[in-house]
């Protein structure tokens, strides 16, 4: 009970309060960015084709640049999640408390509302695309690719933040290979069910365009992708020992210590 | 009285006169890229579709680039703003001196103008593509889309040069993260308001061109954002303690000091 | 005999296993976001042209930035080779046993084809694409093509694992050069051979689309020129010293010591 | 007299013939790439259009990544210049001995012409494309452009090499910075002169396809702005005081000292 409202207290204090302010303003940014490619690339499309290969690179590099900046900015004081999965894969793993967890969700999925609501007042009412399944495709493959995309996301994010890695090289690239790994798996998916490895990244445009067709996928399938990630990474690949459990944290989790 | 003398003084120094010439030759060289990239698609594209999803991949990826290289650059000697607005929003926060943000202003402004020149001398008078509004638009959505990626580069562009971030991995990949924040917004809002996020970028070519039309929307909209990013992420994200003051103010700007 | 036993139980310690439990999600991985990518872009290309440029850079930089991520997250525990030929030019130097090399081969031919078979089963049954001959070119031709950009892969693997480089600038930009150096040759060979490089790539898509027409230049030419960067870096351009003949060994090799 | 002959021993001493044979490589597989990528996005667009923004971008992407490549594995033996412009401008600026220059020069053109020779017969004898001026331009517009985007490179080049910049972050992103400035002029000035900004890129396809239509451009711009860029560095933007003359000079040069 004293420690429930522990880490209550802890979650509301300044520090923790700024974390928050760090993942709305990220995840702000980043679905800006991934929502505003699509309607760019559309926009700039003869109508003949609604969809083509310069599409998937136009918004794929788009992800790809905007998620390293949107990790890069928030590392220091949120730890750059900016994805409802990774916060869940960290939850998950045991490297952030669900108090903290539940005020991570409730940033992201508003940043990314926001995002959508501002794209589509400055556009004028124009349609904000959603992520969505390829017609051939039934929703549990749909899941499977989300949740394949989403592993190699969280894996990526759990390498980064290994303390093992931080000092050396490999610590350096961390944002980078977390914004890169993603931008690959757009290419790889983004035919099939849009490439989104992260329910906020869908959540606001399925609010704002009131269409949440087969939306649980993009839930379903990332959050399952990103706890075998955290669990695979720190129990196999990586294990910890018992005297290091602590020092074995990843860097970009649980910032929130007051 | 006198400290503005002394300010005048400082704004005139050798060093002083270095940094703007850095900011010359860094934004000449952006807008050479931005602008030529623009018109090398343009120039590549049959004549049935005039702007489409391949040639906002290539101006974005060359921005992109050309922006990092540009501040790369110039960070020892000027800072490497490259951008009338980052210059605004560091000297609304107080990093640098009016004198010598209204003489970087002057070194960006002329930059640019000079890029587009040698541009249209080099290939023969061809048409200077100015950054202009889609149709549907109002100015009002352009200057908010503006707005907001500016405010995207010059959140990262403060959180760079932040002295907290300087010594780790965050401050290697620095001008990195500026130029790709920058590429993934002109892919975000380049079919919409041609994803400037830069005065001078947009000026330059208004000038050699004599089309001014809607250029206040690529004043207003960046000023305004570069204002809230650099206020906001020294009052509220990243607050400073009183006795840090000094050491807080990020080192990519004011490097005139002589 | 004691010494091949001695090797043999190397090759099967606990961190062996996590080295070839590493390879094979990083092949996997990278062979995911290899042939998505190939038939995403398939997918968003009009029916009037199976294959063009855009197609050819969205695989291009899909491999570019998975390899770098591939072999970013397996790099602290196998070494990220993520492609036989890599191994090969590794153990041809004797920088890798040889029953080492027989199983990182086993896991990345593994993981390559249980990618192919997710890709297939997540997709519907939609082909795989395996990688191909222009039909104007002779294999003869082809393996020339894949030898080369195999060269210039395996010879920048060396340079990054050069202990020499370690320390330095260039040590830090290890995985990203092997990533983007892949994804340039990509874009060479693309529209020629498929640009594979890498034996793994190519046999995973050909066991689960049964297709093996001219397989064999995806083993021929990629092995003879991992071999020959191998032995030119080793042995010509940057020839080791007798007394440093250890620490010369590139760091991302033989990590299965215990 | 002697200090000629001692030159000139220095010059053909083991290291220096190491640095010959890394920029031998390093140039080899940068054309390889440069033009391979060239000719897959030739044969990978339709007939109707020879050249369009997605083959820009191809190209362009191909060089910046490869461009890093070469400069990343040549930077300890030869400095990585790859380029008779940059050879030339710290020739010019008094950073590297006539008689290495003109070896290194040998080695870079040899280098590309193989290049060239091994992309016809391996492809079958399929045209080697050249670099060439757009029709309505003159000779004298396409040497300003060469000019201007090779003073970026080298200019960039000798931000890079600076000592006062090599220990810290600017330093770890000096080979990044130089491919990527490269891939960002490509795409400004790649429909007008093709973006070549290096004799050696030029002179292979010259020689293997027997065209040397405008070939003067290719070398008179480079080599003036090459020559610019180093001089404005040295003696304008950065001048170096008179007691730090000798640690003042780039670091990616003149390697060869045995």
């Amino acid at each position: 009970m004293e420690c429930t409202r522990g880490r209550f207290q802890q979650s509301v204090a300044p520090m923790a309060l700024r974390a928050y302010l760090a993942e709305f303003i990220s995840t702000f940014l980043f679905v800006f960015v991934a929502v505003g490619s699509a309607m760019s690339a559309r926009k700039a499309t003869p109508d003949f084709a609604a969809w083509n290969a310069s599409s998937l690179v136009a918004t794929a590099l788009a992800q790809a640049l905007a998620l390293f900046a949107a990790v890069y900015i928030a590392a220091n004081s949120s730890g750059g999640h900016v994805n409802p999965a990774v916060t869940f894969g960290l939850a998950v793993a045991g490297h952030i408390s669900v108090p903290t967890a539940v005020c991570y969700w409730a940033s992201q999925l508003l940043g990314s509302t926001l995002a959508c609501l501002l794209l589509r007042v400055a556009t004028a009412g124009q349609t904000i695309p959603t992520t969505g399944i390829a017609p051939e495709m039934t929703g549990f493959g749909g899941a499977i690719l989300e949740g394949v995309i989403t592993f190699a996301l969280v894996y990526t994010v759990y390498v980064a933040g290994d303390p093992r890695n931080r000092a050396g090289p490999l610590g350096v690239l961390g944002p980078i290979a977390v914004g890169l790994v993603a931008g690959s798996c757009v290419l790889a998916a983004g035919s099939f069910t849009g490439g989104s490895m992260n329910p906020a990244r869908s959540f606001g445009p399925a609010v704002v365009s009131g269409d949440f067709k087969n939306h649980g996928v993009y839930w379903v399938g990332p959050l399952i992708g990103a706890a075998l990630a955290a669990l695979l990474h720190q129990n196999v690949v990586f294990p910890t020992a018992p005297a290091n459990i602590d020092s074995a944290r990843p860097r970009i989790v649980e910032p929130v210590v007051v």
